[in-house]
C-alpha cells in the first residue's frame, strides 16, 4: 500500500526521534534560565520537535508528485515549503559566520526567497528547476545533524540575547514553525485525494489532526462595549521570550469607549452577507477588494465548497456539511466588505478593529503561553486541527480573543516606537511597512511557538488567506484609535531624503558617520550662521518658509519664543508634526543598489524635544500668504526661492511681515528650472535685454529699496543618494535687514 | 506731398548733419594711431555717419504704418530693427558700467534681442507692445547725444584694446552696419508701394540707393584649377581693425587642388535648375532642404518675381526683368540643392566651398577694405545698391571673390584655435556653434565696415535670405577639405560633462577655482593612486579600459610605454583624439540657470602633449573585446563595471589579458542601475538567498581564484551641473595582482 511505503520513508524514526517527543503541545523556549547545560538541552529538544512537526504535516501528502503542483498560484509549490526553513537556519548561521561551509549551495540559494508576498497582479513566471523530495528530505537530515552539532557546541549564555548564537536557533525555530502554519494552508486547497486521511494515518496522525466534531447553529451574536483604556502595545526588551524584530518597541494608545461583538462573525453570519449579493455588490467593495473580487470572481469564502445548492467546508483533513457556528474564514477584503454591509444594514459604524482594539479585549485574557497549563483557547495544536464552534472558549465577557482562526484588524503593519531591525533577517520586517500589509491577532488552531503569544505582529497582504477570521467592533463616528506605529514609518522617498538630509546626525545606531563628506548639518549650519545677526531684544517672532521636514524651525526654536514653519508639502510637514510629538520617526535610506540601511530619529536625540512645542507647523504657499502670518523678527527662506512658481511675488509679499528692522535670511543655490519656475520668473540666471544677470544681482534688485544686505555667505549641503554617491551644493546665504 | 512730410521728419538735418558727411564710402576705423584727439574724432565721424545711413535706408519707408508689418515672418517687424541698434549701445555701456543711468529702460529691454535666428518652426508668436515710430526717432536722437558726449569724454588709449570703452563704441558701430544690412533685406521684401522710389527721392538718395544699369546674358561658367595651397584662417589679436570675437584665432589648412567656378552662379545658371523641376525633386534636397521646402512651398528664389510666364528681379527698390547675368540670390539650403543637381548632371563632386576654399580664392585680391582706395569689387556700398553682373568684377582668374552678393560656405561656424568669448557680447557667436549656422564669406554690395574685411565670418541658418548666392567647387572624391575649427567646439551636452570632470584643472582662464569642492582632479589621482603598486619593470603595456575623454589614458602615458584606451562610446574617444592631436577644446558648462561659461582646454597646460602620442584610443566592448588585446601590465577599469550590461562577463576576460603578476585596478561607486545593467548581473548591493552581498565581496568572490587583493582605498570624484551643484561620489578604489 502506498501510504505505508511513504510512511516508511518517513524520518520520524530517525535518531532524533526520542529528543522529539511530544509533539504537542510546545512552548517557545525562554530565554532566561540559569543553567546554560539545560537551556542547550531544551533548545536541542525544541528544534527536533519542530522539525519533526513539520515533517509529520508533510507527510499528509500521498504522492512526492504532489509536491510540484500550486495548489495556491499565489505560492511557490509545496517542494519550495517542505525545503525552505531547512536551508533557513544554514543560511542564517553563514550570514552570522557561525559555521564554516554550506550543505548544499545551490538548495540553500533555490529555497532560500520565498514570494509569499505576491499579489494577483504580479504573479512569478520564473520557471524553477525544483529539487526532488528524496533530495530535500536528504536536506532536512542533514541540516538536523548540523544544527544538532551546532546547539551542542555553540556558546551559550543566559539570557539568549539577541546577537547570540542560540537567537539564531531561535529564529530558525519560529521561522520553522511560521510555515508550519503557512504551509497548512496550502494543503487545506490541495484536493482530499492527494492527502492520507481517514484510516490510513496512525493513531498518533488522528490525534495530531483531530478535526473538532462539534458543530451545531451560533447563538446570536452582540455588541458589548468596552469602557475607555490606555493599551500599551511592543515587546519590552527584557521580555523572556523570543520576538521578531516588529515586535519590540513600546507605544500607549488611549482608547476612547467602543463595543466589540462577543463572537467571532460565524460562517452562519457570513452566509446571510453571501445570500443577501455581498459578492456581486460592488459599492461594499474597498478599490484594492474589487480589484481582488474581480480578478478571482469569488463568490463566497475561500475554504466553502459549493454543494447540491448548499455549501460544505474544507479542512485540513476532510470536508464537512458548513459548520455554521464556526467561524468564517476570509481574506482581510472579505472582511472588509462583511463590516460595510453590516453597517448598512444596521446604521451603525461596523469596521474592523485595530490592532489596540485587539489588545484592549486580550486583557480578559489571563496569562500567556509560557504561564498557562492548557491553552485557554483553541492555539496551539493543543484541542484541535481544525476551527472550532465560535463560543467554545470564552475569556471574560468574549469567544475567542484567542485561538481558532486568526483576527483581521485594519491596522496595516508598522514598527513600533524603539523598533530596530535585526542586522541577520533585516528583510523581514521592514518590507511589509509599506501600508499594504495589514496585522492579524489572536492565533489560530495551529499557531504554536512565538505565534502563540500575546505579542505577536504578523501581517499579510490583504488579500491572502489564511486560517483568520475576523470581529466587528463598533466605535462612535469621529473616533478613530489610530494606532500610533502606523505614523512613524516613513515610506514617501522624497520625504526619507530629505529627513535625512535634515536629520541625519539623529540617526540612531551611533558609530555611523554622520556625514561621509564631512559636511556639517545644513540646517542648524545656516541657523548658526544667522543668530549672530539677530539682535537679543528680536527674538520674538519667526517665519520659516518653505520649512520642509523642519529642521532648521526647530533650531530657531531654540533662540525665538515662537516659529511659524510653513511649507508647500503637508506631507513634508507631517514628518515635521510627527517628530514634534515626540514620535521616533523610521525610514530606510539605500546604501548599494538594493540594499539599505534603516534610520531611526528623534527630536530627543537631538536636544530639541523641549523647544519643539514652540513651532507651529502649517501647510501654505510661500506666494500667498494668508494675512495672518506676519510681525516677524526673521523671516528663513532656506532653499526656495528658486522652487517657487513666482519668487518675485514672494520677495515683494514677504516685506510686509517683517517688522522694522527685522531681517530677512535667504538661501539657495541659484538651482533654476523651468519645471519649476517660468524662465521669465526666474530672478537670476538669464539673460535680460541680451545681458547676463546673476541671481544675487536680481535679489539686490528686487530687494532694492525695502532692504539692506547684512551678510553674505556660502553653506555647503549634502543630500545623499547611496552610500557612495551624493548631491553635493553651496548655498548662498543672503541675510537682509528691513529699512 | 506725403514723402515730403516724412523727409521733413527725418534727422539728417540734426545737430551732428555735418559731422556725417560723407555717408559712403567708409572703412572701419584702425585701432592703431598715435593721436588720441584724432582718434576720438574719427570715432565720432564714424559713428554718426553710421547712424546717418541707417537712418536714411528707414527713411525710404513711406508711412509709419510699415513699420509695424512682419515682411519676413521669420523676423520682428521693422520697427524692431530701427531702434535695435540704438539700445544695444546703451545696453553695452550699461553692461559695461560706463554710463551711470539708461536712457529709457523699457525701450532698452524691449528692443534688446532679436530674433534673427529663428526656423520656420520654432515662430515666435508672442505679442509685442511695440513703440511708436516718433518714440524711437527721439530714442535714435537722444542716444546719438548720449554717445557723442561719450565718446567725447571716455578714456582714450591706443591701440584700441578689447577692454577699453572705445571698443564698446565700435563693437556698436559694426553692430548696426550688420543691421544695416539685415534691414536692407527685409526692406527688399516689403511692397514696393510702400518704398519711396524713383522720383520721390532726393538727388542724394538716388546716388546712394542706385541699382546697378548693366543686365545681359552672362559668359558660360567654368571650372579652374586651384592648386594644393596652405591657407591661414583667423585674424590675429594685433590686427589694426575691429573683430568679433569668433574672427580671431589662427588656424592653417592644408588644402589639396581643387576646382571653383569662374563666377558665382548666376541667374541664367539657376533658371536651368527651376526650369528642370529643381525645387519639385525632393531627391536633390537635404533633410533639412525637405522640410524648408514643404514647409515654404518654395518654386523659385525668393527675390525672383513671377510675371507673364517668366520672372523679374526685385531689387532694393526696383523690379526688373530677370537679370540673367547677375548672381541668383538663394539661401544655403536651395545652393546645395542647386550643386546636387549639378552633380547628378555632370557627373562631378559639385558642392559649396569650404570656409578655406573661399580663403584660398581670396589671394586674388590685393589688400582689404583698410588700403584700397576704390573697392575692388561691389561692395561697401562704393558702387551699387543692388547686385551687378557676375563678370564685371574679376580677381586674378575668379570674378567677385568679394563682393556682389555673399556666398554661402558649407562649413558650420565654428570657433577657431584660439578663441575667447568676448565678455561683453558673450551671446554673439557662441549661440551659432551649433553646427545649424553655416558661414557666408564675401561680403555684399551693402557689406560695409568690418562686414567687409577680409577676416570677417558672419553665419546664419541654412535656410535664411541674405543678399547671398554661391559659388561652385569641385573636389577629387575622398578628398575633403574639413576645417578645423569644426572639431574644436564641443556642444555634445554629455561629452561636455566628461570633458569638465577630467580636464577641468586645464581650463583657461585662469584664477578661476579648478573645482569649488577642493577634490583633486580624479583621473589623474587614481592614476598616482595606482602607480606605487606597479614595479619600475613592469611597465610597459597599460589597458584603460572605459577611458571615456581619456584624462587617465593620458596620465598612464606618463608612466607606461603604451597604453591602449578603449571605450564603448565613439563620442567620448573622439574628443581624446582632438586632444591628442594638439587641439584646443572649446566647450560651455552652465553657471546659474541658463548661463553659461567658457572653457578652453588642452593637452599642453597639463604636460601631457608630450606623453599623448603613447595612447591609442579605440571603440570596444568591456565585455566582448577583440582577441587583439592582451599581454598588459595593468588594466584600469575606472568607474565602469557599474556601466557595463555584464560586469562579471568583463571580469572572467580580463584575466586573460594581463601577464602574470599584472595588475588590475578597478575604481566604481557601486551605483548600480537597472537601466544599465540588469539587476541579476549586479556584482553586489542586492540580495542573494535573502542575504545582503555588497559589491566588495562581489567582486572579491568574482576574481576569486585568479587575483590578490593588493590594495583597497577610496577616491572622492565631483561631477559638476552647475557652478554650486555638483555630484559628488566617492569610488572605491581596488587594486588586484593576477596570481
Amino acid at each position: 500500500m502506498k501510504a505505508a511505503t511513504l510512511v516508511g520513508r518517513e524520518p520520524w524514526s530517525g535518531p532524533f526521534a526520542a529528543l522529539s517527543q511530544p509533539l504537542v503541545p510546545t512552548k517557545t523556549t525562554l530565554l532566561s534560565g540559569t543553567d546554560p547545560a539545560a537551556k542547550r538541552a531544551e533548545l536541542r529538544r525544541y528544534f527536533h520537535q519542530t522539525c519533526e512537526l513539520y515533517d509529520r504535516l508533510f507527510g499528509l501528502i500521498r504522492d512526492d508528485a504532489s509536491y510540484y503542483d500550486r495548489h495556491e498560484p499565489l505560492r511557490h509549490p509545496l517542494i519550495f515549503y517542505f525545503g525552505h526553513p531547512a536551508v533557513f537556519y544554514v543560511n542564517k548561521l553563514i550570514a552570522g559566520r557561525l559555521i564554516p561551509s554550506r550543505i548544499d549551495p545551490r538548495l540553500e540559494s533555490m529555497l532560500a526567497v520565498g514570494v509569499d508576498e505576491m499579489s494577483w497582479d504580479d504573479l512569478d513566471a520564473a520557471h524553477y528547476d525544483w529539487p526532488s523530495v528524496r533530495a530535500v528530505r536528504e536536506y532536512r537530515a542533514e541540516m538536523r545533524q548540523l544544527v544538532d552539532d551546532f546547539i551542542g557546541s555553540m556558546p551559550l549564555e543566559l539570557p539568549i540575547r539577541q546577537d547570540a548564537p542560540a537567537w539564531l536557533i531561535l529564529m530558525g525555530i519560529e521561522h520553522e514553525r511560521i510555515h508550519l502554519e503557512t504551509s497548512s494552508v496550502i494543503i487545506r486547497q490541495m484536493p482530499l485525494a492527494e492527502l492520507r486521511h481517514g484510516d490510513e494515518l496512525t493513531a498518533e496522525e488522528r490525534r495530531l489532526w483531530r478535526t473538532c466534531p462539534d458543530r451545531g447553529v451560533p447563538p446570536a451574536n452582540e455588541w458589548l462595549t468596552v469602557p475607555p483604556t490606555a493599551v500599551r502595545l511592543g515587546k519590552p526588551p527584557s521580555d523572556e521570550t523570543y520576538g521578531w524584530d516588529n515586535e519590540y518597541g513600546s507605544e500607549e494608545v488611549s482608547l476612547p469607549a467602543f463595543k466589540a461583538a462577543r463572537q467571532l462573525v460565524s460562517n452562519a453570519e457570513f452566509l446571510e452577507f453571501v445570500s443577501d449579493g455581498g459578492y456581486r455588490d460592488d459599492s461594499l467593495w474597498t478599490e484594492e477588494g474589487r480589484g481582488w473580487l474581480h480578478y478571482t470572481r469569488a463568490g463566497h469564502p475561500r475554504f466553502w465548497v459549493r454543494c447540491d445548492g448548499g455549501y460544505r467546508q474544507r479542512n485540513l483533513l476532510d470536508e464537512v456539511p458548513l459548520p455554521l457556528d464556526w467561524p468564517v474564514e476570509v481574506n482581510c477584503l472579505e472582511a472588509q466588505a462583511y463590516c460595510a454591509w453590516l453597517a448598512r444594514r444596521t446604521g451603525e459604524h461596523v469596521g474592523l478593529p485595530t490592532e489596540a482594539h485587539w489588545q484592549a479585549l486580550r486583557g480578559s485574557v489571563a496569562g500567556d503561553q509560557p504561564t498557562w497549563t492548557t491553552a485557554p483557547g483553541n492555539i496551539n495544536l493543543e484541542h484541535f486541527a481544525s476551527s472550532c464552534p465560535v463560543t467554545a472558549f470564552r475569556h471574560g465577557d468574549f469567544c475567542d480573543v484567542i485561538g481558532n482562526v486568526w483576527q483581521w484588524t485594519r491596522t496595516p503593519i508598522m514598527p513600533l516606537k524603539g523598533f530596530e531591525v535585526h542586522p541577520l533577517y533585516d528583510d523581514f520586517s521592514v518590507p511589509t511597512f509599506d501600508g499594504r500589509h495589514n496585522l492579524i491577532k489572536g492565533g489560530s488552531w495551529i499557531s504554536t511557538g512565538n505565534e502563540a503569544l500575546a505579542s505577536a505582529r504578523y501581517a499579510f497582504r490583504r488579500h491572502f488567506f489564511q486560517h483568520a477570521g475576523f470581529r466587528t467592533v463598533i466605535e462612535e463616528p469621529g473616533s478613530v484609535a489610530e494606532t500610533m506605529g502606523s505614523r512613524l514609518y516613513e515610506t514617501d522617498q522624497l520625504v526619507t531624503q530629505y529627513l535625512e538630509f535634515h536629520y541625519f546626525d539623529a540617526a540612531c545606531g551611533g558609530g555611523r558617520p554622520a556625514d561621509p563628506l564631512g559636511v556639517p548639518n545644513f540646517p542648524r549650519a545656516c541657523v548658526e550662521a544667522v543668530m549672530p545677526r539677530v539682535a537679543g531684544d528680536r527674538r520674538g517672532r519667526c517665519l520659516d518658509i518653505g520649512c520642509s521636514v523642519g529642521r532648521s524651525a526647530f533650531e530657531f526654536a531654540r533662540h525665538f519664543a515662537h516659529v511659524d514653519a510653513i511649507d508647500f508639502s503637508a506631507r513634508f510637514i507631517q514628518a515635521g508634526v510627527r517628530l514634534q510629538a515626540g514620535d521616533e520617526v523610521h525610514y530606510e535610506i539605500p546604501t548599494e543598489g538594493e540594499l539599505t540601511v534603516s534610520r531611526a530619529i528623534s527630536l530627543e536625540r537631538l536636544g530639541l524635544a523641549a523647544v519643539g512645542e514652540r513651532v507651529s507647523f502649517l501647510q501654505g504657499d510661500a506666494c500667498n500668504l494668508k494675512a495672518m502670518f506676519g510681525d516677524y523678527d526673521l523671516v528663513f527662506a532656506g532653499n526656495l526661492i528658486d522652487r517657487l512658481y513666482d519668487p518675485g511675488l514672494f520677495l515683494s509679499g514677504i516685506a510686509g511681515r517683517i517688522r522694522p528692522g527685522g531681517l530677512l535670511a535667504i538661501t539657495s543655490p541659484y538651482t533654476w528650472l523651468e519645471e519649476y519656475t517660468p524662465k521669465t520668473k526666474w530672478l537670476g540666471g538669464r539673460r535680460e535685454g541680451g545681458e547676463p544677470v546673476s541671481t544675487f544681482a536680481g535679489l539686490t534688485r528686487a530687494l532694492a529699496g525695502g532692504f539692506a544686505l547684512v551678510d553674505r555667505g556660502e553653506i555647503p549641503f549634502v543630500i545623499r543618494e547611496t552610500a557612495r554617491k551624493f548631491q553635493h551644493s553651496l548655498a548662498e546665504l543672503t541675510i537682509w535687514q528691513k529699512t
